[in-house]
């Protein structure tokens, strides 16, 4: 999530309604591949055009349609034309920067939001806007990658003989869901990781201009993850209470816990942030721990030898009339107070705990 | 509560449906046991298999089936099967990642919350998921320790003879929400005296890197255990607005009574929440304020030397043309002028109130 | 209020629905006593017996049962045989650890808040429970401690001709109502006056530790009084929405009226939460502004006595061939620069404002 | 607003219902006056007695009474007698703590509300509590202080040929609340300018105690402001809301404008509420900048010179042997040393950019 | 946006309903314009007096109107006079200090918002207050400066064979709000940049007084970024849910379209207001570190070389009989002394990592 927060919409000044991919370039060449399946029936192909999935479009099975690329503006327009999606609905296939929503129409639903998975070493997170086109027995899912993300998905279909395979395409939109809102768990056990690895050095050695800097982009990536987490429960919430007939009466229940999970995913981030921010806090009362300590042993150093270094002073001044310079015994007792006096003071701070 | 506040649900890509167990095992056993009761009428026992509870299904005694550990699948997935539980449901039971929660079926409900428990010498919190199955005169419990926690609820059923016997499974269910309630009054009373001990040994003596430690401890604790806590408000509101046959007329009155205690356990959690925070703030401040001790030690010490040895200094040079060396009074004169101005300079501390 | 925020409800595992006292014990011996008035009559006695009460149940003048301290239970239990009250209610008045809060029953009101009164010399605050049963012509109030707190109102009603006398037990419900919570603008008062005494003296004088822990303990302060006040608006909302006929049409001007009383009260401590929260950040950085003064005085002193010190040490150096030990004029001119040196300085800290 | 944010009701025992004058006294007597206008007609004259104003009732033109003063309690009282207004609201009048609310009665309407004015000279306020009464074709204003704050609307009515002649007592109201709000934009300017020059002087000179003192004052300031002004929004929208007869239909878009008004006033609050607390954030940063200065320039000086006082503490030695002291070039050598190490010293500063 | 958040209406105490600019003139001669457009058709030209609009009024082309500056008050005036429109709102358009807002009339829809663009060279923002009233066939739209902001759409218009120009005034509305809004997310971009640069230079650099200049000026320009586009939330709901026969039914899903653009700008500010705060505690933790490190540097070279130069001190006294003066590996051993105390303290800075 190295992109900025809030990317413009980029098309600033044309019309809305022209067809144009906008967001980042993930995947340059765009690739069509299908499932089909019903209760007995499995089938997984890659398609050459767009034009091959009208013949699934009456049949009685369910048609997975996984569009992975969106910068082959064609096929979106042509899936338009074919199934007679809203011009606005296909823009907001084509730009990445999406809000997660749900927007139900008479024949068909759109759902947009965002899978998290985690990056590379550090604690980063790589974001990938899914659109899911829910028909009738139908689902046309676009992405910006081709990864192998979704395989459980398609692994769990081929292996199911029972609910799975005789329920319709908004089961298949409740697993897709139910998947995308679980990979965050992964990313918040990760963050959990992280934070809780920063707490420990925090804690045991000093502080470092790194654990702020590191402090600082955890912050950011939360409030990045949550900005994309969030809608996620308002897009559920209109969707259990929906009253199209695409989505039928018993699929509410798994829609209802997908809920429950996206719920505790946003408390579990809201706690996450208020642990952070408590981190903070603790790293600039560390830096003032550690800078009260220092001035001790500044404050201790100082106070001990300046005095001593003024006795020794007086005795090394040079006026002819210093009757202690002759004394036998004048020497070691200067000693003794050389002795003396730290003694006092450092049982004077060691009273004020400083040592 | 030294678990991570947010855990996978660990089954990402697992078909929703199947039947594991999610979350740290617990009790590696599980154990059936039976309270049967009704006036006059007391039976307590152990199950050697899950089937034995038919027999009371359609008895007209409250039942109480305690499940001890969720490691043996077989035990829900059979009570699945004998009352006809939904298959998410039965997910939920063995998921001890679940948010406390209410749901309202045709013949039953499910209630699942954490009982939160003291653990063992600082202030820690152990959790441990409780889910309720409440059925006509039939309760079914999953716990996934195996204790003696609801040993008190046992006992008064045994004891009563009035009330608690004649009214069902309802009450049950409302007695033991009121005992799991009450448990958090104990945990925020050792809060409390935490809290407190924190503060006194803030005010009394040195602000340690420890005390950071603590506070940041506690902060954590606290955000868990209103996580656990805070969704049982709706949990208890759902209950009672809800129209289940279960639910008697007369039991909504004592439901009205236990939310009534959870809303003052969150209000309590968050003014202990706003004194830690507060707690913080003081912290910092008494560490500057340490610091300002410190820097007018050191201040002090050598604003009133350094100009003492620099006089001193000066006599000690060695130039053939010093007159004042070979005055008579010179050296008593230095003294003088040694003692008095370490005397100005403290009064001028004296004011600056410094000292 | 030296009491901790939260006290567990402390029968845990006890049934719901045995009387026992819950709560410090502030009054050990109980006493009853009654006002009993219409138009033109005006009686008041103390009761030996609770069941002395039965006598006034039918009768048309107002009675105002008032019954200080709840460690006799028995006079609980036989009020509660007497008017057939709840058991919850009971226990709710038993126990001194409620929520304000308003119940609304068949044929009697039940109201549970908390009077705050000043306590001793610094800001402390002293709570008393205090439980109303609003029965026809009948009004219960259940005190912890037995003093005169409602003193004035008896004098209202022993002086009144009009009003107060011709209006029912209603009426005498809101007049307590409304003198509990004017009782907290007096204590407000006093907050105002040792926020404003402590802002006083952190600006004219030193920031000290004793300030911060008087800052802590009026925020401790502020909040239990905001989570004793805060639940009585909801509590008078929900008793002008009432639709029981034991609130008379006429008294909602009235209630609504305190309603606005308590919203004031709110308010209030909101504001003032704000302004102590200011009072701390404002102390730290008074401290930090002082340690900067302090620190100028340290550099300012080290700064100009260093380098002299350096030069006096110089000339005490005991090479042979220093041409410079031998001129006249050396000495003269070294106390030139000892004092040109620091001139310069001064100069230089002046520009930079910090003398 | 040198007063307590919060003022006891003053009252606390005496009967509700008993009409006493009850906060500062900024009247000592109380004036009244009328204006009376109607299309084409305009009179203004003073009152001897509250009596006269009887021959205006129940004329067409419409009445506006104002009444300066509130310590004659008789004027308000013969006032309830003459328009039957309710005790409550007589009390309401002559007590000068209200929150600002709107109550609506069968044939009047109250109004209560705070006229903020800029004070003296720096930004203070000075508020006064205005009440209206509303009846058909008659309005009765009462105000603390004797002033010419509403000179204007009166000259608006004396030079108004249409609209507002025409119109009633509501769009009377209306003028006085749009009148009283628009007060605040003046109020919001003038903090504002405070703020910049803060910020100003923040950002050029040095951080003082005295700005420390400025921002706490103005976030008091503004939290009474915000405690007087944001209930004038609820205000306004019960009015809106209201289907009182004595509110016309035309009325309403009227009140919309000042409601929108009021809204941009809280919004500003709000603003400038934010830009406050970051004021001291940024003071905080200022200081420990500052600091950071202090300590370059304390380092600086301590770190070069030390060493060279040392070394020429060594040649100060008066041991026999020390070769060095008899070398022809050691001075000079020393010399180099003495120069050598500032330089090294200084670049070393330089690359750390302290200097 | 140098200028202050909130502005004076002005015209406090001028009655409401006078026709006056209020606001800075940004454009003192005003100039119209119009664009006149159906399908097949456009024309577009300069109109030298507002008369010349009437003739478009009842044709079935839609007509855009642009008025150009706003301190000609007769042609608004006489926009008022022509179309009927209420004179609150010719006031609100002559006032460019309003909070965006929508209103519905039975004939016209009024709508007000702020255009913001970037300014110069640093992150400044203009803001330039649109009005827009929209009528059958005809909308006249207000702005304060003369320039060519909306170019992009009349081309729209011109080049659109298609929806654009089959599509009333409430589509070319639409097509100005979602002009409008999209200008943000490029604000935002902008600053995004700045912020990202700060974050940057203080992780790198120094901390210095100038960014803790920017920051605030950043969240100040925030600030009145948020308090302009807030409201337009909210106005565009209101327009969504409008029953008004101006918005046509297939209007409705542009318009949530630019609702969810509108929500996006308001969440993306809210996050980089998260961002900014936390930048500032981000500085201040900078400077302290810093400070820890000057302070490491002061001590290490104070603890060094104080010891050293005291020992120097003593063998610089005069005393008679100073036994160690006459030895001959006195003054090498002194030296190994000199060596050894330094290391010793080195390896203890070392040990405390300070080194």
């Amino acid at each position: 999530m190295s992109e900025s927060l809030c990317t413009s919409s980029g098309k600033s000044g044309l019309p809305p309604g022209s067809l144009i991919h906008v967001g980042e370039v993930l995947e340059p060449v765009g690739s069509i591949s299908i499932v089909d399946y019903s209760k007995g029936k499995f089938e997984e192909k890659k398609l050459q055009s767009i034009d091959e999935i009208i013949q699934y479009k009456d049949s009685d099975t369910v048609t997975w349609v996984i569009i992975e690329g969106l910068t082959n503006v064609e096929i979106v327009e042509r899936i338009g034309a074919i199934f007679g999606i809203h011009q606005l609905v296909l823009e907001d296939i084509l730009n990445t920067n999406q809000r997660p929503k749900f927007e139900e129409y008479d024949d068909h639903l759109y759902i947009v939001l965002k899978c998290l998975l985690p990056g590379g070493e550090n604690f980063t997170v790589n974001n990938e806007q899914i659109s899911l086109l829910v028909l009738k027995n139908f689902l046309i899912m676009f992405k910006e990658k081709k990864d192998e993300v979704f395989h459980p998905i398609r692994q769990r279909i081929k292996t199911s003989s029972g609910k799975f395979v005789s329920l319709g395409s908004d089961y298949l939109a409740y697993a897709i869901l139910d998947f995308i809102i679980d990979q965050n768990f992964i990313l918040l056990d990760l963050l959990d990781e992280s934070i809780t690895s920063l707490e420990d050095s925090l804690f045991e050695g000093e502080p470092t201009q790194d654990m702020l800097y590191k402090i600082q982009r955890l912050k950011r990536e939360m409030i990045s993850i949550r900005r994309y987490v969030s809608p996620v429960r308002e897009l559920l919430a209109e969707m259990i209470r929906s009253e199209s007939d695409l989505i039928h009466e018993n699929t509410h229940i798994f829609l209802k816990d997908v809920s429950d999970h996206s719920i505790r995913v946003v408390e579990s981030i809201e706690s996450y942030r208020d642990i952070l921010t408590g981190l903070l806090d603790i790293y600039v009362s560390s830096v003032s721990n550690k800078m009260n300590q220092i001035m001790k042993v500044l404050t201790v150093f100082t106070s001990i030898f300046i005095p001593l270094t003024f006795i020794a002073g007086i005795y090394g001044m040079n006026f002819e009339y210093m009757p202690e310079l002759k004394w036998k015994w004048a020497y070691p007792l200067t000693w003794a107070v050389f002795i003396i006096i730290p003694l006092v003071l450092l049982a004077f701070f060691k009273r004020k705990k400083w040592l």
